[in-house]
């Protein structure tokens, strides 16, 4: 339950003589608005001594608290070293599917920097379908990945899969990344919402909306408010073109319903290079305020997901036609 | 089976020798390119003969033969009366759901017009989920549909749902439409392929790309090569916030293994007005080479479907926005 | 709105008064109960004459009427010449896929009227996916099938393609079907309502319940309650090892909305013969009243789909096992 | 890659020959079968020497290697302190959702163990939708739970979700659950692939059986062939009756596939307490080797999923029928 206060001091007010003090549902408070988590219906009792500061009660706001905009109306912007996103602003997020080596993350970063990125994406811990093929090259990896993006002066991203590794990638990242198959790995998201650092989470293969911004809340409830959500592609009954299928209907939607910022990541919804870039624009028109993409200057030999992965001179092309769409939509 | 040979004279030779005068397994030509329909392998036997004109023989093309492009490797551009489809044309389709009256269609089809739309859109036969819902006007839909169309010098555009309709429809339209439901009703795609008039051919809710292009095969096989492909919307397990998943991976997919214009409707993929707009941009934004929009001067008060109608100013915008991001993406 | 009243007179009575002649949403009377076809409210003064005999309101049955167990409580049960359809009475629907000649559908009746079955099953206007796929006998297969039910004393069930083949195939079959890709071809729905003969409605790859009943509702509408429904698979993101996922939740949930009988496919479910047993048994134990199977002597010969056939043997075997699990669950 | 050998010497002899020590991709034997995880060509030379022991190489079996049947032919049978898993075994895993309290569980546990259930489940640790649920009662719960089972003398199955909490649940459960959102939680697998325990492993709502055979091989790649794995239906586009569509057919492929025991849990496919008996039987009939079922003596009451909860009186009589439908299919 949402309840708009005449103001932020009545709001205040209001929080303190309901806060039940109960971990599981806590009361929120952002400037007049007050979130009670887990809450759907309320003594009228209970209001009577704040009756004339009460401006509305929501009760049919979607599923979570914090992640609503009826909570936080405005746009959450996360200003990182080198990058601002949300809002109005566009941001890139590209590298390599993997970590491969000190020199080869440096030199994709260098390539990606030139077209616009500002965040440097490569992963040292690889969520793989089989045991039997490479998991990343772990903390050798984040290290070359941490070295390039200093030297480029970019933003960091990688994702994290283990609650024990989260100490370990936090010394090194700039942004952690939740990848699909850990949306709702709460023990993860948990951890990932006690510390003071952004948070990509990437929509499972099967969650719906609701799924989506619950999981953010997770991260969320803990007092991480630095959440960026990214559409990669569902699952549904054709994947014989295309690994997944972009629902680009997902970030207008997202868009109305969350205040969190929607990125997209066209290079596993396609799955196949040469329908990254539409696929890519498409979610940009669709109002995405940011990309993620896979690049790799030799494809076919590149360690993991080489045949989604965008050549440099690609990703300039596609990085340039982004910049033209956000203008003609605008 | 596609063979390519080396000349248009050598593929009309082959054609007349390979003819086996098997109504279910035709032999197509197409330049210097023969299509044998429904065959997987050839004796090098019969080719003999023609050995030194076989370019190449292709025998992993998709399902289809005549929509595909190995056969016809270059894009279908479609003349109607007042339009060009496909190729680096765009098209707009835009009108009521429902044919209301004769006044509303023409004072609908104005408003497209002045926004760009060459093609009036309508409906006469309603498929609609509950045979307690309003069914369409019927004929008399049809005649203030085409009246309409004749005075502002449009196309019209309406959906066709029973076989035994064809020649009735026919007299009235410049271009039939097969709705999702019907998309896998084979008898209604024979009659339309014994028609010599564009046939917009809609993805069922669960076709995959390979059933599409089989349906479209449908109408082809039997002289019909004026088609139109739309995405509209797939069936997924997500369908709180809007109608269907528009699948903008479909529009790059189909222009890569088809010649026939691709374009796409973002009313009924979204299902909810405020999402048309960006929908039917990720749509445009994707390749799509035309949209088809639903629009209501009172939505509310709409016949069917008025939930998802845009009023003529938002279509106008829309409009505007497409022309931007057609030239932004070039 | 169904309103069910004191006894069989009062529903005669109130349903004359609020009968408004309105073909589009017709008032329907079974027993004590009447069915107020696309109404949601009625005026208190509407109901205030009879107000003493009425029971009960209720308004929130699921989308359809007459197909509703609130409007029509008891099982349908359908009488065919050589068969029981519904309530506790189970049916074996068994033969070849497609009528492939005189002498095999007679040969393949013998075999499976041995193990149980009472109606001969075949097609002889065959709906594939390719334009160049054997497309059935047409009205040779008609003859051939009836000449083999007439022999052996059973039923014939045969598909529909085609409202303009409506009254040819009545001239032969006892019971029609209407295959999975017209299941909302709501021509030949509207046209089968017209026919005082069994109608089997398969569910569409991606029919919702609620679909599936409102297209069952376009037969009862039109006066034909000869309606079974079969669940037969439908299109998930999941298709390597099986062509469809058989939705055995859909059986239950069937049963307790409608009256009418719900049988199963599990030839195409499967769409590998040695899967069409245990997903059979499985749909029967889920409460099917009824098993469509597809058979043949040489599968591998088939003309259609051989692949899932069954031989007569595995069918026999199957027929036994299903009889004990029949038992087994009651 | 699997090598069938002329008997289990020849396995060995050859295993060490390519045995590369390379972790990634071991080395297994199973008798006479060696399995090369990650190869899919061998060089002749590397079988030169050994080449009049090698009966079969099989490179097209399914994506895993030793939870393949090519790999491992014969059923795995997992036997624990009160119950045996697997080949024509039944198990009975039944319990509330969540722990409560000692005294409820210890209820609940009669009940089911009346029944016929050796195992006895419930969460301790839940992974809830939403952060504002309730999310178990950690490790007071896995004490009750524990307690419970040694009073009654059954088996202990409870959900892990984080590989920080493996040594803890580890000290109380004899099995551990690894649940649907985890399936791909690939540390957690590797974590309890370290284990000498069993692990049910349920499929992920939207995985595949080839990402259900490659999760179940991260634990077994690990040393750990206790794998018992669990159809709880999938997530398709019709959820309105029930919470998921149970996927039946999974079960006879899996068995088809893999070795190991194949069990279903109903309660989650269905969540609706009245559809849970006819979906169970239907898992049974289609082969599945176990069920496991939740129970609440008062459902409406119950902490977490009371939709879904059975009565101890109806999972009383869904047992004997699973019991009767059991010798049916035989």
């Amino acid at each position: 339950m949402i309840i708009v206060m005449k103001n932020e001091n009545a709001a205040q007010n209001l929080a303190k003589a309901l806060d039940t003090h109960n971990p599981i549902k806590p009361v929120f408070v952002h400037q007049n608005r007050i979130g009670l988590a887990g809450v759907k219906q309320i003594d009228d009792a209970q209001l009577a001594d704040f009756k004339d500061d009460v401006v509305e009660v929501i009760t049919n706001h979607h599923g979570a608290i914090k992640s609503s905009r009826d909570f936080h109306p405005e746009d959450t912007i996360i200003k990182t070293k080198h990058s601002i996103i949300g809002g109005d602003h566009f941001v890139f997020m590209a590298g390599p599917d993997s970590i491969e080596s000190a020199e080869h993350v440096l030199e994709m970063g260098k390539d990606v920097q030139l077209a616009g990125a500002t965040i440097l994406r490569g992963g040292a811990f690889k969520p793989r379908t089989s045991p039997y093929s490479f998991q990343g090259n772990g903390e050798d990896g984040l290290k070359a990945h941490r070295q390039a993006a200093d030297t480029l002066q970019m933003d960091m991203v990688t994702e994290i899969l283990d609650t024990r590794d989260v100490d370990l990638v936090d010394q090194y990242t700039d942004i952690f990344q939740v990848g699909t198959r850990n949306m709702q790995n709460f023990a993860l998201l948990k951890a990932l919402g006690q510390k003071n650092k952004p948070v990509v989470l990437k929509r499972g293969m099967s969650a719906t909306i609701d799924d989506l911004l619950n999981a953010a809340e997770y991260i969320a409830a803990g007092g991480n408010d630095q959440i960026i959500l990214m559409e990669r592609g569902i699952r549904t009954f054709d994947n014989k073109y295309t690994r997944n299928t972009m629902d680009v209907s997902a970030i207008p939607v997202l868009k109305s319903l969350t205040h969190y910022p929607v990125i997209a990541d066209s290079s596993h919804a396609a799955g196949v290079s040469k329908f990254v870039e539409p696929i890519g624009l498409a979610a940009v028109a669709a109002g995405a305020q940011g990309l993620m993409t896979e690049i790799h200057d030799h494809p076919k030999e590149a360690f993991v997901d080489g045949a989604q992965a965008l050549t440099p001179e690609q990703f300039k092309q596609l990085a340039d036609k982004v910049r033209r769409v956000r203008t003609a939509i605008q």
